[in-house]
């Protein structure tokens, strides 16, 4: 039965958390030891209200305009990946933070960090990948900068994309989370980190798995076109649906209930999920969010976002700072955090 | 004597250029190989007007802010070096990238990319260094992101910092610099390209030499106030001051003419770069800029820039796209553009 296959893998496999002594790849995974990078050095040495805000970009106001401010590098590996490769992964995941603040995204810079040795022809292959998703997302590659590191120092391409939108509503963010706020996901979750997981053992299955990475402002528009109040919206990146949730969760010290039977993901998806051991609500997708929203615009909401997107559970006017997810078989447990690493360099 | 010392080492040393199928160090370089990259590479796929001003940042205007835009990713090896480290250099390199569009930098994404085993003290080190120069920047850190790469797969820490600043003035821009503007320099060159040089290849001079890494937006907010009508400004960082008068007299098709003796280089930089064979002209800067201003104004600006400021030449009224430097012993010669690498991971 499909609901006995979602295994919490953070609970299965606890990590023994390391002394904070070494940077060690869970650090970069999303997920528990990131948070606690975060609140460790980088909160308290940087201190400001934006960064505090924690969310997946800043909100500024440079002469009075409303403009969200956001930043991500790209480690993925490998580079090309079914579904995608670094360059359109690299836009879209900017585009996406963007439109995670409510910002009509507008313009992107792009940092390459090269590794010596690398072949003009695959450069070529990501930028013109960039290049595609940036006519799709509408936005604008202004500005750049190239380094080369010796070989053996990086693996490939890395790319930062930074990225700047207009807010055109109210910023989307936490803080505007309510009890009985519906919690809507955009579409099937998973694929992203199955198909990169797929490429990089050299799985193979049935019916091809590819990434989910997409642009997400055009949804994102169509939710505010509608009329919809959106409250808050994130990407389900590193750490998947769980670590959204649970950073919301967290941030507002608002429980959160979910219904496992309405968490879409595809048949092969799952399949493949059960063959490696992985818990779908802790896979990364680089195309998915999920929004909280009004319980009585719920419906309307989802008249407007694609098909594959559902509701899946409710803000409960509760202060337990928790993500419980009800079970086919009516139980209930707690979904926790990441904690450790699922699959390193997933974006 | 100190002049026949200055050697044209991108004459004295012709690097083979590589077939263009491979990445190789001299496109990191800021040299020549970085402007074909740029020119056949990202140009062409990215095209838009920001972009194609080649400046070291955009002018954007969203929701009508005049407002600056760049990015730049620092891999400089080691990250600690006499006189800062890898995050202060992040901060201020993207601090002063912003103050030669002529913008109050305000706002600064962080990208880390950190390798799997980096000592957690070593990126706390970073991080109060990122904090102090921040804070003397008037900058804030408002938004961040952290990749964790497998051992051997990066070289400790990766950032890049993006910027966002508003343009007060004009934006300073190579279309703007005229015939007749003078050529400013605002201190001796060269310390931190040897700095490093000389932490990697463990060389010990008599006095310790520090890099001049600082931020430049107060030397460009002072020339403002004082009335200046500052032209265009390019700090000297990959490529060194050879690059910079380059790349602006090709923008703008107009020669460059400057003046051996009027170059300021400390006698510890001098000795230091004799003993290495560098050019001070090519040698990496990160606290220097070079500004185009009308001749009229140029001794008013020399009274507000910091002692060791200095008038080198002057833009003349001829369309070759050459920078041409007269000797202290009368002669003249053209000071080409960075060819190949001189020093890796500057910055």
């Amino acid at each position: 039965m499909a609901g006995e296959t979602v295994k919490n893998f953070a609970l299965q496999c606890p990590v023994e958390l390391p002394s904070d002594q070494r940077i060690v790849m869970a650090h970069g995974a999303g997920g528990r030891l990131t948070q606690r990078l975060i609140e460790r050095v980088f909160l308290p040495a940087f201190a400001n209200a934006p960064l505090e805000e924690r969310h997946d970009g800043a909100l500024i106001q440079p002469n009075g305009a409303r403009l969200a401010f956001t930043t991500d590098s790209y480690v993925v590996k490998p580079l090309i990946f079914p579904g995608g490769n670094i360059g359109d992964l690299a836009v879209n995941g900017t585009v996406n933070d963007l439109a995670m603040c409510g910002a009509r995204p507008l313009y992107l810079s792009c940092g390459f960090i090269l590794e010596e040795g690398l072949p003009m022809a695959t450069l070529e292959t990501v930028v013109a990948s960039m290049r595609a998703a940036a006519l799709t997302a509408g936005v604008q590659i202004v500005t750049g900068d190239t380094k080369v590191v010796d070989r053996g120092k990086g693996d490939g391409i890395y790319i930062n994309t930074s990225g700047v939108g207009v807010v055109e509503g109210p910023f989307t963010s936490p803080a505007r989370v309510e009890p009985g706020d519906a919690i809507l996901l955009s579409g099937d979750i998973a694929s992203h980190g199955v198909a990169i997981l797929s490429v990089r053992d050299g799985l193979e299955f049935e019916a091809p798995i590819v990434s989910d990475t997409r642009e997400l402002w055009s949804l994102v528009d169509a939710l505010f076109r509608a009329g919809i109040d959106v409250h808050c919206l994130r990407d389900c990146t590193r750490g998947g649906v769980s670590s959204a949730l649970n950073e919301v969760a967290q941030a507002r010290s608002l429980m959160h209930q979910i219904e496992e039977s309405a968490i879409p993901v595809h048949d092969a998806v799952k399949g493949a999920c059960e063959l490696l051991g992985l818990d779908p609500l802790y896979v990364a997708n680089e195309g998915r969010f999920v929004a909280w929203i009004p319980a009585a615009q719920a419906a309307e909401a989802l008249r407007v976002l694609p098909e594959g997107a559902a509701s899946i559970g409710v803000v409960l006017d509760k202060t337990d700072p928790l993500v419980v997810m009800r079970s086919r078989i009516g139980g209930s447990r707690v979904v926790d955090m990441l904690s450790g690493e699922q699959l390193p360099r997933i974006c």
